[in-house]
């Protein structure tokens, strides 16, 4: 089997998207540019969400603009609406663009009309219109999210995900991520999901992308990477995430750990493509700049023992 | 496929091992006497220690004695040597023993001489000596430690481990541990171990135990499930396990946490034959004890949305 995977890693973006403490501008470059430094060659960068609503991202075009760049690395942007998109567009005329847009679609009529205020018919529109503002100057990503269980309405059709997938693939998708917003997955779920995916829509790379909500994430990356998909999201810490309704107590988990996927990866000799020290010295780095530990444990206790070739790609 | 399985819950011993405060003798018992009534069917109770060494189980006997028993339920106790099997023998013909005992062997020489401070050729001279102190009176588990890496050695050989669950076959356990002791294990070593051990040792029914020192313990579970491995320890809160060499800051990861184990298992309907309900008020008994926040999601999150009668077992 192919062993080389892709990692998009999100701290920058899904991992800062819930800190209630704005990061400044230039810290985020310097955790951009070590990602890139570090071999990531998929990075979802920042979002052009509206800054009053979500301020984090406020310096969405600063940072862009003065990430180092290099050759073959995509720099994601999370586009909510057309708007965003109009964005991502002037940014891009004027020479320091994102290389990838995201669009968000909702696999649950629900979750769409809770999360996103509207239907899943109107979300299609808006994408739609997206991808004609965008013409053809982004490589595009399609998200759907809650594709393996809704928190309210239970039990997802894969079907309905099958078709999500399909009409992204329809609109010059190549890649497309299928969410698991808040921990529903299980293994088994997804082996049916990612296979589906690969018969039934050859011409998308599925992306897994997994929150840690009950703990789950790194068994289901894992039944996704034996499911043949090689495109993975993750966070540094495994920060971010979708915001879990808690019962009691703190401790709000967020996406799967970058070093903790990376590390299981490795020692499964699955090639990340990463440097592992460098990876490690972003780590410590980020929790520097959330000033707390962060969710992965093996940035507590350091990489296993991993195949000798591995220490020092 | 047989979708029961057979969760050995952990807390009341491996759980409380490296607590600097001792619990309360009534307090352990008021744990076991709930899990008893949650359903478990296989509980670690205490250990046979050095009451010197170990003061957290001083108590073993006084907890045997106490404790609610309901038919077909075997209480586990955990015997370091053959004077711990002495001591054993004794409390059960007081009419109070435990109906397991549980001997250890580390798979790698130098992890032997570190944490046991012998050699493996020794080890095994004192486990049958154990075994010829129990005479048949328990129900004997065996445990091989660092099964799937060692921290000092890195690679150990499967065939040895193999070889040592022969051997306790030999000596008269129903049941060998494949304890992953450092977190070094990876779903494809679980799933090479786990299959290996059903061809070449049948009449052993192999155990997972799993620590999340690396984030793996889950993921490793499910491995070994699909490999056909049909008993599980965990803890509940994740407590427990092994001491990790911390690098820098805090977070000492332990066991698999027993209420996110046996929430992916529902959700993928394998029958853990528990009361949900009871399960998720021992989950916060515990930490009302422990006096912190555990390591289990799903203590935080309650349940994903599981097939509606599992809900109510």
């Amino acid at each position: 089997m192919n062993n080389k995977v892709t990692i998009c890693e999100c701290f920058a973006r899904d991992g800062l998207q819930h800190e209630t403490k704005f990061v400044p501008t230039s810290w985020k470059i310097k955790i951009l540019d070590a990602l890139t430094d570090a071999g990531f060659t998929r990075i979802e960068a920042t979002s052009y969400s509206h800054p009053g609503r979500v301020p984090a991202f406020r310096d969405a075009s600063d940072v862009l603009l003065a990430i180092q760049r290099r050759p073959g690395v995509d720099y994601k942007a999370t586009c909510p609406n057309a708007k965003a998109v109009h964005r991502a567009v002037a940014d891009l005329e004027a020479g320091s663009g994102a290389t990838e847009i995201s669009m968000l679609i909702s696999a649950s009529e629900s979750h769409t009309a809770q999360n996103l205020r509207t239907t899943r018919e109107k979300q299609w529109g808006e994408i739609e219109e997206m991808v004609r503002i965008a013409a053809g100057r982004f490589k595009l990503v399609g998200v759907v999210s809650v594709a393996f269980g809704c928190p309210i309405e239970g039990t997802v059709d894969p079907g309905r995900v099958i078709d999500d997938v399909g009409k992204f693939a329809d609109l010059g998708a190549k890649l497309v991520t299928l969410g698991d917003t808040t921990g529903l997955a299980t293994p088994t779920r997804v082996t049916e999901l990612f296979r589906r995916c690969s018969q039934e829509v050859p011409q998308i790379a599925p992306v897994a992308h997994f929150h840690n909500t009950r703990g789950t994430a790194l068994a289901n990356c894992i039944a996704a990477l034996e499911a043949g998909c090689r495109n993975f999201d993750s966070s540094i810490g495994g920060v971010g995430g979708h915001p879990a309704k808690i019962k009691y107590g703190s401790g709000v988990t967020g996406n799967v750990a970058t070093e903790d996927l990376v590390n299981v990866f490795e020692s499964m000799e699955v090639d990340t493509g990463l440097d592992l020290r460098k990876l490690m010295l972003i780590s410590r780095m980020c929790e520097e700049i959330l000033g707390r530990d962060l969710h992965s444990t093996v940035a507590r206790v350091g990489f296993g023992a991993l195949p000798k070739d591995r220490m020092h790609v």
